[in-house]
């Protein structure tokens, strides 16, 4: 395994920290943005369009592809990279957070997760090992361990329980990997330890210590950004920080509006990913250091100027507002392109710009 | 107006020719087939990849672009070829056709058509002098004046009056250009007359004779492609070329299937415009020599080719059938865009290697 993370700069004023995590795909320079591709697709993008807007690593989810079109399917394709042409690195979820939010009927034991999957109604099972061994046939880069997201607002009892279920997972995904690795098992990705607990803090405290004390490469952040106020995400967010170790990198799952990326940066995440840029795109908005905009506004029809205009996306160096209004309004699919490279350009020009006032000590 | 049409090769066996039309934005190599970008963008494509697979020049619809964003709104933004960014030629019909087959309520009377908008239930009122003004706030680089298309199967009766009109509509079309080239007038494109008269050999060729007496540089058959056999369409089409000026080019309206084509390149068509493989793309289907194939088959589930290993565009070079029909399958708008590519690319590939039989005497 070729994992490995340095840190190059540090803010003086915050936890915030310049990084480059290494993978046997390639390095993302942290703090970094994952697009989403979450059915193998960063959807309206192709894999040039992605390398264009400088993306250095995307997001895939293990349910989706899991139920369509399968690991097998994805393996004999020569996994998830040779199957969609993407050559960098990739980050796969363990399908626990869809399950919670998306399948039916689930039933949770301390085995793993039974749920019917919300396409077809066949049920599957997922434990920990069989989420590692699915993402092993994808060849992801980063793996993540199946968890057991709870709802938000949530009583105390069940956070506790998700808790402890999550730790005795993480324990059981982390032996899968050294059995598999003695074993002689091909492509395993590197391994994160993630964090749960709610929005209570003494139980997110006990999971860091938990999680940190089985001394993972990386670590994630999960179940927050799933409806609680930003002071509360913050709140979380850096109590954990405090106790992950430093050496490791931290991604923030799902948490993709920019105040939240930029103060949770200063908190010491250093990795995220989100569906906003791309979904706010195919319903119109576009993203600028103002908050979201809809180019469907009267105001846009005759503006001939580009989204904006310090942007150097596509979108942005060839195309106006009246005309990226005039294919939203005529229903035409390039108006989502268009719009979901401007977005994604937007979040990587973004973190480029959190970087370099990192290391330059103004952030 | 830079409009010139050479011949550079022709075939012996077949009026088949090659040939290339100048025009301020660029030439043409004909036996060409022009993508359609019907609301001012070829759907799922940018600029960037029309010009990636080869296409010279592509064609738009003035009633779409009349109804939205309408002409004075593409005249501000620099014309059609600024408000799309497209810098190659760009061919637009008159929307006669469009009004006969989408409108509500039309109303032909010798002065014009009065259409009821299928958007909004506004009135319009199209008349050969206004389609042309239109079409020189489009910019349009080739223009075609306003025409009466029937329907097929159609009474002779019906096709003479069209036809008549047609002419009549012609000569006016000529006159407003005179009148608007001595006015000073910037940007007019250069006109083709259109030939009628429904799959009537004799009114065909009256229609033949009556337009190419008025001596246009370019010329449009019309009116095929409507749902008449193949033979009717070929038998038609070779009375027309044989009246037809040598000297000039002629597009033949709305053909696309491959078939069509080839035989109609043998009996002196040019250029070709089409809505089959943009659409057929959006539906799932790709196309190679043997017609076109469903990527939504069982059969393509495992297939890790390409759609045609010896195509060269970018969805050939770079993807599998396994793959974009899983993007089919999942909604995923990638599968459009990367069939679409495919097919257009097919066709342009295909006019190429007529052009290379042509050329070698061989077609």
């Amino acid at each position: 395994m070729a994992f490995k993370y340095e840190i190059t700069a540090r803010s003086k004023r915050s936890k915030a920290r310049v990084g480059r995590i290494h993978t046997a795909h390639g390095i993302i320079n942290t703090p970094a943005f994952m697009p989403i591709g979450t059915m193998g697709s960063v959807k309206t993008m192709t894999p040039r369009d992605l390398e264009e807007i400088g993306a250095e690593i995307i997001l895939s989810n293990t349910y989706h592809l899991l139920l369509r079109p399968g690991p097998d399917l994805i393996k004999e394709a020569g996994g998830l990279h040779g199957f969609m042409h993407w050559d960098k690195p990739i980050l796969t979820d363990s399908g626990g957070f869809q399950v919670f939010s998306l399948a039916h009927m689930r039933k949770v034991t301390d085995d793993g997760v039974m749920f019917t999957s919300h396409l077809d109604g066949v049920k599957h099972f997922l434990t920990p090992e069989s989420v590692l061994e699915i993402q092993t046939k994808f060849g992801s880069d980063i793996m993540m361990p199946l968890d057991e997201c709870v709802a938000y607002p949530c009583d105390k009892q069940e956070a506790l329980n998700a808790l402890i279920r999550t730790t005795a997972w993480a324990k059981r995904s982390q032996a899968w990997v050294r059995e598999n690795v003695e074993r002689g098992t091909l492509n395993i990705g590197t391994l994160y330890g993630i964090n749960q607990g709610s929005t209570y803090k003494d139980l997110r405290i006990r999971s860091a210590h938990e999680i940190a004390a089985l001394d993972f490469p990386g670590y994630a952040i999960g179940g927050l950004s799933v409806g609680e106020p930003q002071p509360e995400l913050f709140d979380m967010l850096n109590a954990v920080t405090d106790i992950l170790p430093d050496k490791a990198p931290r991604h923030l799952l799902g948490v993709g509006y920019a105040p939240d990326i930029l103060g949770a940066v200063k908190l010491g995440a250093d990795t995220f990913d989100c569906v906003i840029p791309t979904r706010l795109a195919r319903h119109g908005s576009f993203l600028t250091y103002e908050g979201k905009t809809s180019i469907r506004l009267n105001q846009f029809e005759r503006d001939f100027t580009p989204i904006d205009p310090e942007c150097d996306c596509y979108a942005c160096r060839n195309f106006t507002k009246a005309y990226i209004r005039h294919l939203f309004w005529a229903r035409e699919i390039s108006a989502m392109h268009l719009l979901t490279i401007h977005n994604l350009r937007f979040f990587v020009r973004m973190l480029a710009k959190v970087r370099a006032e990192i290391t330059a000590g103004e952030f």
